[in-house]
């Protein structure tokens, strides 16, 4: 393998000359530059990147730590974070946490131990106030962590309020919300923005728990026909919610839309494989991943961000699972 | 930060008699190595990540390659990869290759120059013939590379015969097969073990090609039970491709099972929340997933393994998109 050594000697220069030039530190002269740069065309030299990486304190890696990749919301984030990642050179250490505090610690350390230069946390957790504590650059996606810490959003409340607008306008009158886990931030924006329309609107409504979960959704629902036969809208704070909840009234023998209308929130892609085709508030996810990764290579970079804050927008995707009270109106 | 030297001092013994401690190599005496523990224990000193990497030329990093995580089959391999590695103390660095011959050597190249123990490759590239042409530890996931690289797939013939067994026993009498890409092998095997069976029981069959795609599959559906509205089964490639089926069919005022079963390949999770949930031929992604991460480790390790080709077996999963014969069939 060629070295700094080699690449030194056949550009007649010393091989801290060489070092200067591969790390852009320290003045080298132009001609020893030049010379420096063909002895490495020639050799086919490439700078041990863990060399680098121990004296620039740089590993061109960043930490993506989500809950759980088998959860359909984060593969999409995670091509977009690892898309940005490598037009920038960085590569992608994924790291699943299980929403669990103590293996996001033991994540961060580790990540830190091997020099990542950021990491984008995915988190309930409000276990870190700022970055210093954290001791490195870091941006959160989907959660709040602390407002000096970068954070990329959706408009959850809004969304919420916009998915019970839709139900309303289609002529609903009993309105159920299966809400996502108590204390999370997206579900707690999804619920309150759907309250302020219902209660507005004056519309009765009932709202359940139902974790984001399939099995859960489905079992919530069937209690909740059950009792409420009446129900003729449901707003699911996910897609994979919006399933269960139709899988649950199919069985029952009520059909979507024309007795009960369905809506989600989340717009992956699966919510167009169903049939009926799940109507929905998509999140703009790959955006959001996108974004993330932008900032995060800013901080790391050193650049100004703009803002700590940025919430994008959500949109109401009209499909199956909600009739149109216009065919013309979409 | 704490420092190999302040553990030498604390210590009282040289900088490389930690340093042989900490990289268990080399002779120390036992009151020299107690010392040692004693000091990093007292100090809290943990030894930097990087600076072992360069000095082992490890990184206790493995290398994940992946057509796309946003294909639902990958994140659950994904999932069990990175538990796996993380039981063992190594982290999962994901990759994007789409697929792409270039990408993939790029990806395998910055994987090296980073010290990665070893790469888990998911790919329908035959480009790497041997371990030593790689340069480093590699095992192939889902698809056959080389003879000498270890290789974990699912029983794909097997799981294609078992499809097209199941339509035909259920009634079915004119089948279609919607494959998966052309020079794939997985998508080969399943096809020979359809045909197999078709042509052994010499019932009608068509075969056309969809992809794995959930649009594409969409679309050749349609164009298929124009031509031949006799078909009443279809096994489809993947479930998404199934999904893609159903949703043709239903549109055309099919009903599935009664006038259509559909059997998919695959078993992710999505395809029970669809309505009917689909029958499919599950692979046990997980298991393949990890058994893949277990193999990688033992050759990074240097430990023997015990064959170069696992071939789990595939099984047939019933629900509702293909008829039961008896209710208590199952």
């Amino acid at each position: 393998m060629t070295t700094i050594r080699d690449v030194a000697k056949h550009a007649n220069v010393s091989a801290a000359t060489v070092s200067r030039v591969l790390n852009k530190k320290g003045y080298v002269s132009k001609e020893a530059e030049e010379a420096v740069l063909t002895a490495i065309k020639e050799l086919n030299f490439r700078p041990n990147a863990v060399a680098r990486t121990l004296y620039n304190k740089s590993s061109r890696m960043i930490g993506l730590i989500v809950p759980d990749i088998t959860n359909p919301f984060f593969p999409e984030l995670a091509r977009a974070v690892e898309d940005v990642a490598l037009t920038y050179g960085y590569t992608v250490v994924l790291c699943n946490a299980d929403g669990n505090v103590e293996k996001e610690h033991n994540y961060i350390e580790a990540l830190k131990q091997k020099y990542v230069d950021g990491i984008i946390l995915t988190t309930n957790q409000l276990s870190f106030s700022d970055e210093e504590e954290v001791g490195v650059p870091m941006v959160a996606l989907d959660r709040i962590i602390g407002s000096k810490i970068p954070t990329v959003v959706s408009s959850n409340e809004e969304g919420g309020a916009a998915a019970a607008r839709h139900l309303i306008e289609n002529g609903c009158r009993f309105l159920a919300h299966l809400r996502g886990p108590k204390g999370l931030a997206t579900a707690e924006d999804r619920l309150s923005g759907f309250r302020k329309v219902v209660e507005q609107s004056g519309v009765a409504n009932v709202i359940v728990e139902a974790d984001f979960h399939f099995e859960k959704s489905e079992q919530v629902t069937a209690k909740l026909l059950e009792h409420h036969p009446t129900i003729d809208g449901i707003f699911a704070s996910s897609d994979v919610s919006a399933a269960g909840a139709i899988k649950a009234a199919t069985a029952m023998g009520k059909k979507v839309p024309d007795d009960l209308q369905v809506i989600g929130f989340d717009g992956i892609p699966f919510g167009e494989m169903l049939v009926p085709s799940l109507t929905t508030i998509a999140q703009p996810i790959y955006k959001m991943g996108a974004m993330a990764a932008r900032l995060l290579i800013k901080l790391i970079e050193n650049k100004p961000l703009e803002r700590f804050y940025y919430e994008l927008p959500t949109e109401l995707i009209k499909r199956q699972t909600t009739r149109r009270k216009e065919e013309n109106n979409e």
